[in-house]
């Protein structure tokens, strides 16, 4: 069970080159992904109508992508364009096919009623002065402003929730992330929730005055600085983007132009029920350091996210150990670090509804 | 769902020497078969009346085949013949045995009803003058007029009735085997099918004036004969055995004595639901060439047959990736390629629910 | 289906070290062992109650069992002694722990109605005079009177009722272990078989005077000895312990002083309904020949278990492969020999359907 009226990301702008075919299953739909020698981008079930074979394992023609068992063309649109063993061409000669739109270096597609596309507007968040004007997803594209490293592309062998949830609840890392993050502080900081409009939610924390050794190393903050500010704000859009800002500067100091402030964009794909695709990137803003703060914080990063991914496959094959495939919403023990996770599930499960 | 009653290669002869045993499912039957010192063939149900273990694991005696459990032992005809550990036989020790005929090399067994096996010819198809003679599977047999490559055995983790599609739709060795045959002439070739009896349908390719590269090469057609006379012609008999004959000659050449004539036998075994045996030979019509036009069919197929067998797997695997296990015989989108598939298909759904 | 108000061997002792955990399913419960740093020991179901996240994964700590995902600790009773992200523990914060002992070098649980547990005793034998004192599981720990290999764990994908027939019906060592006991004297040994109260059998092998090579060298019996006192008897307890006492000694010998005597422990846990956990050890009386006697028959015993290993593993596919999970207790053909495959098939039945 997904929304399916939403724009995802299905892909990311470089695994399509010209000419490229990639095969992608989002929301449960095996795709077939392809881009025509004039950059146009074309997403169909990876179907063929003929014999059922796959779309994904032919190739791209000037009129589109040609199956490799008995030779159809099919255009961007699902429509057929050639037969090669006959001259008419029966109505029936088509393949679904989506919406799709490019944007900061992703590949958006929507599985839903494609009659709701056209109108709908790609996920952003809103976007305020100074760093936050990256918020709506400019921050991936490498600039004056933003240093990025990414996007990445991590298979994850979890429900999409599981992951979404994760991100959510961010106290894990003081246990999973021992060894990158080393984030205790999160433990006992004063978080704030809010939810924005029907579809999004927005977490701040406010920390006491700690940090561990990575952290400080990530930020530049010279050791010998006693008192701080550091803060972490996280952006949810459902039903799985997540930006989260964070940084620090030494007590006194100005965020804008003295801080460290780092966008690490996480956009959670459902696959399969038990599967999902993690495109990520991190944003630093003005580039810190030349580069320096966007590497150390792409490689803690990777570093992280390979012990996420262990954690929620490890989640995913307990829940089918003991017989379910996903989380229920209503686990028996909520605790309080989980109020973001029952909000922000109660919102997918009212966009899921709506649509049944 | 597959006709059992009907004759089914199991093995190649050179897979079973003497006192040999070989475990393959066929039709959804898991089988023991094996061969005594004397050479007689037993095949029986690959599960032990006595404790359930698999057969095939024992080893051959005199008396038939001994459990490598308990070692008790059944001969061909499925009945024990001793118990190791007590001396009087009770009558329900016997296992399920099934009829076997061994012909041209290849051993072939009835799944279905053992009553009607006896009265049951083996397949063939008519014979002719000259090298039609082959078409009853003498030309399997190495022979002053057959030069033969083969059989050989592959195993398909697809439908048989895949595997059966690919060889009635020639049309797909245009994109399937550009690499290989490169033979677009088959697309606008004339053809004209016929339905011989009521399992048999034969399908005559007219070509135009036109060959590839790798053909010319394989029928030692010299490049600078600017006319010639090549042919195709498929024998399929229900519900997986196919004999292609396919030859040229240059204009005003005389077929018998001149021109390259080979026959492809191709004989398909379901396992089970999703997967089967393929078994394949080339025989040469009078050796042409030496060994040389086998040797070169034998190499330029067996390539050919990897693309066809990736190209099954991938059919199948597809299927499962949308819910089914097996292509319907009335897929929407038919083409006029697909006429002979559409008859065969109807004979093979007439024969196996006239079983039901 | 497996009778659980019963002690079950879910581990040996050493594969528990202070502050280690362990992952083990037993009758069908996937379970989190652990050894705190004071020795004491937890068994607990190995699911989280927050996110439900595999306990297994967790680390010992002072108070019980940290979970690794946000680091909630319990303790050995299964009550949640610590949530890092807040102060007050709910009452629903525990997770369902199990009855666990330790004796012998085993840890046994208990995986039923865990009120029962306490008033039922460890399973043992009756023990006699000389060496049947070990009966009761004492001949597992090294002593004066013990020369012990092992304990030893298999995992064998197999029912757990398959290894326990396989150790019931000793006809099988003829064609089995042909290459390793190369015994066919069990064949015609006439077996007296005896129930002791209502879950014991005891099953005594009478032997004619012959013995394979690998046991005379197993019990250090000189090859000029013609005529010797050897024997055979195996104790089971159900529904998956089974000690065999078996030895030989020269006509006119005295088996207490003389003779090579070998207690081999067996104890088969139930995993899931296709798999079960095999426990084994080798004692040998008195440590005969200074240790020679004990590494014989582990080397010996390692390679039939092996062969055991590949036989239950064969059988079990076999039963998948024709449709079953697991054998019924009436199949078809019962021989002489299954005489205590039926008796004890029948007690373990009776047990579960008391609970049922
Ligand atoms: S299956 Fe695609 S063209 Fe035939
Ligand atoms: S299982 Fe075949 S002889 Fe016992
Ligand atoms: S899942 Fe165990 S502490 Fe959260």
């Amino acid at each position: 069970m997904f929304p399916r009226n939403s724009w995802y990301v299905a892909a990311m702008s470089h695994e399509l080159v010209d000419g490229g075919v990639l095969a992608r299953t989002v929301c449960n739909l095996p795709l077939a992904l392809f881009r025509k020698s004039d950059g146009t981008l074309g997403v169909v079930i990876d179907q063929c109508p003929h014999r059922l074979y796959p779309l994904s394992k032919g190739t791209v023609v000037d009129d589109g992508l040609r199956c490799g068992y008995h030779g159809l063309v099919f255009g961007t649109d699902g429509i057929c364009r050639e037969i090669p063993s006959q001259t008419e061409i029966p109505a029936r000669a088509c393949v679904r096919s989506f919406p799709v739109r490019e944007a900061h270096g992703l590949v958006w597609i929507w599985p839903g009623d494609a009659a709701l596309a056209q109108s709908a507007p790609l996920p952003a968040f809103d976007t305020g002065p100074g760093y936050q004007a990256g918020l709506d997803f400019t921050c991936l594209e490498p600039s004056a402003t933003w240093g990025v490293a990414g996007p990445h592309h991590i298979a994850i062998n979890a429900n999409y929730m599981l992951a979404v949830d994760n991100l959510l609840d961010l106290t894990h890392t003081a246990f999973v992330h021992a060894a990158t993050f080393d984030n205790a502080g999160v433990l006992d900081s004063e978080r704030t929730i809010k939810a924005l409009g029907d579809r999004q939610l927005v977490d701040f924390f406010g920390f006491k005055n700690s940090m561990s050794a990575p952290l400080r190393t990530g930020y530049m903050l010279d050791d010998a600085v006693p008192l701080f500010d550091n803060y972490l704000e996280t952006y949810w859009y459902a039903p799985g983007i997540m930006i989260l800002v964070h940084g620090a500067v030494a007590q006194g100091g100005d965020r804008e132009t003295d801080g460290a402030i780092v966008l690490n964009t996480n956009i959670i794909t459902p696959a399969t029920e038990t599967s999902c695709h993690y495109f990520w990137a991190q944003s630093v803003y003005r580039n810190r350091g030349e580069g320096k703060v966007r590497d150390l914080w792409d490689v803690m990063t990777r570093a992280a996210f390979a012990e996420d991914e262990e954690t929620l496959r490890n989640q995913q094959a307990n829940l089918e150990a003991f017989g379910s495939a996903s989380l229920d919403d209503d686990v028996a023990l909520v605790l309080k670090a989980d109020k973001a996770i029952v909000l922000a599930r109660r919102i997918v499960s009212r966009l899921t509804k709506l649509e049944a």
